[in-house]
């Protein structure tokens, strides 16, 4: 955790007090850091200042201006900043970024101290009322300077992530949408685009959903608006995921339609699109990003109980063994569950043992 | 948990002691039945005999034939059980039933005594070996009886499952294979699909993955062996959930090319989809079935350090909250990770309260 030290970031001008933006401020305050705060809509500064996310900007000259706006008007507010602060770093928050950066260099934003930021934290609440200190700690934060961007910059835009706790990876900006295409953005329209077949489904159908299914839709019921934003500003790179997607569910659809008219034939096609699946999941890295330690599950049922959990990992905690991991699959119509625990390798008997020996229903080790 | 009592269950023959077949005859040993085994692989008989899974088959006559036998020889080893044993019970344990029930008939088994079943049981090694009797403890067992199906036969089946200490669902076998197909079949292809895109692509842009991607793939490591054989065997149903899906992502596809082509008018066929996805995922229903029960989530970050969790936990329970679900996210180069802990909603407040006394860092109430 980040501790209330001084830092050596300058003052700070937060444009636009909404959940990002205040708690960029929280977190940066509990860093000791000196910060300013804009907000066209009176009432959500009002709340930010009486969180004590720092003081309504008057006439003080920040070090860096981080613009928190939504993404429509962020490049004008941006170029806007750039011309008032001629000293100051400016960074944003949006969730894409060649188009921001490059409309805000078109509007006159100088890019030579431009740096895109896009804070990874997850869904929240909206407005300022929802917004932590704690926001940002332990997550990434990736920084997309211009071909232009003074080092000096570029530094200054680091120390403000790891004021905020966070951890600041380096990518230009096209690279960045590339990336959260692949991992982010197209995953969720493919996830949208299973979770739609439900729709018009049975409900006996539906009924015997296992985790599976749950696990590939859970991102189906994220926010319509906010994802219809982030999916047209990076259509391009989106698209160009899908279009793979699309092309390999095809090719497998063309072979089943062949297989269910009786011409077997066509297994190839699919064999070759599973197995490429399991190949391309490999690449995933582990835990804390280490791709090269896979872990071993020990599966356990418990019944559904107050407390039952917990002395499953006190156990666990007992036996002097981390848990890397927890699933717990639900069972239709029993008070009971199963319970996967993930653990390093060659710590996957001891605690079957250990679980075990302490009146554990231990179901079997894999992997 | 299914004690070891008395059943009304006659003897039970286990053809083929794979895992499946194995784990039912240690299920059925387990509650006292009597049970006989067949393998036409001598060592995998032995195997299971030798686990206490049953007596090998003589010259008994079994109440109930359980074919457990690969997917391809099961349509013939259901007929010829029933030629054989012209009282008992026929059932078997694939994955895909309308074909294997419909080719069981055409060889000549007797479709008022048959019942097709699929208990699902989750994936698991193969082999005697990795058999266990409480492989199929609370889970769902779908059975299928054929329109010709006596009564007597289904419940018969019936019984078979409830003392394996499974949860039997019945319907037809054209209703199972479109079920699983949209379930678990067409999923487990736009998983593959999905990782498949992860094979060319840049270290650099599948680092910054997050949990998102990780639910979505999770199963395209499955086997593809296995899987190619339920697709090839569901061909039909599941290549009309796959139209579907591709249908979807088509409509997504081509108004993200045209938004990146410069034309703004798409975004409709875009947010369409996502919220037909929010809405079907709406449909999926929650824990021990009950549709009405969505959970909130508290927030935590927790230190990776063994015990953490079980710190976590048994604040939990001694708060006499029940924990619904847990959900580690893993961060990036951290020694630690989110944790969030499902519960029922008047309890949500409650848990953050009580953790928060016993100095947790809560983060925050979702939903």
């Amino acid at each position: 955790m980040t501790q209330a030290t001084p830092t050596a970031l300058g003052p700070v001008l937060v444009i636009g007090t909404g959940l990002i933006g205040t708690s960029i401020a929280l977190a940066l305050v509990r860093a000791g850091a000196e910060v300013l705060l804009r907000d066209e809509d009176p009432a959500q500064l009002a709340t930010a200042v009486g969180m004590s996310a720092g003081v309504q900007h008057a006439s003080q000259k920040p070090d860096i201006v981080v613009v928190a706006v939504p993404p429509r008007s962020a490049s004008y507010v941006m170029a806007t900043a750039s011309k008032e602060f001629p000293d100051a770093t400016i960074t944003d928050v949006t969730s894409v970024k060649s188009g921001i950066l490059r409309q805000a260099v078109f509007s006159g934003a100088d890019s030579s101290r431009l740096v895109g930021g896009h804070p990874m934290a997850g869904r929240e609440v909206s407005g300022a009322a929802g917004a932590r200190a704690d926001l940002f700690d332990d997550r990434l934060w990736i920084l997309t300077p211009t071909l232009e961007t003074d080092t000096e910059h570029v530094q200054r835009a680091q120390l403000l992530v790891s004021t905020c706790g966070a951890l600041s990876v380096e990518m230009a900006a096209s690279e960045h949408d590339v990336a959260v295409a692949l991992v982010s953005h197209a995953p969720q329209v493919v996830s949208s685009a299973l979770a739609a077949q439900l729709l018009p489904a049975k409900e006996l159908h539906i009924s015997v959903a296992g985790q599976g299914l749950r696990d590939m839709t859970r991102i189906a019921s994220s926010d319509s608006d906010l994802w219809l934003d982030i999916l047209s500003e990076n259509a391009g790179p989106v698209s160009e995921v899908l279009s793979g997607v699309v092309f390999e569910l095809q090719e497998v659809l063309h072979a089943l339609q062949e297989l269910a008219a009786g011409d077997r034939d066509h297994q190839e096609a699919i064999d070759a699109t599973l197995r490429a699946g399991a190949l391309g999941r490999q690449r995933i890295p582990g835990k804390h990003g280490n791709p090269d330690s896979p872990f071993r599950e020990v599966a356990v049922m418990v019944a559904d109980q107050p407390g039952e959990l917990a002395r499953l990992f006190i156990a666990a905690g007992e036996a002097g063994i981390n848990l890397e991991d927890v699933r717990i699959e639900h069972v239709l119509g029993r008070p009971s569950g199963r319970v996967e625990l993930a653990v390093k390798p060659d710590a996957a008997e001891p605690l079957a043992t250990a679980l075990h020996e302490r009146g554990f229903d231990v179901r079997g080790v894999d992997g």
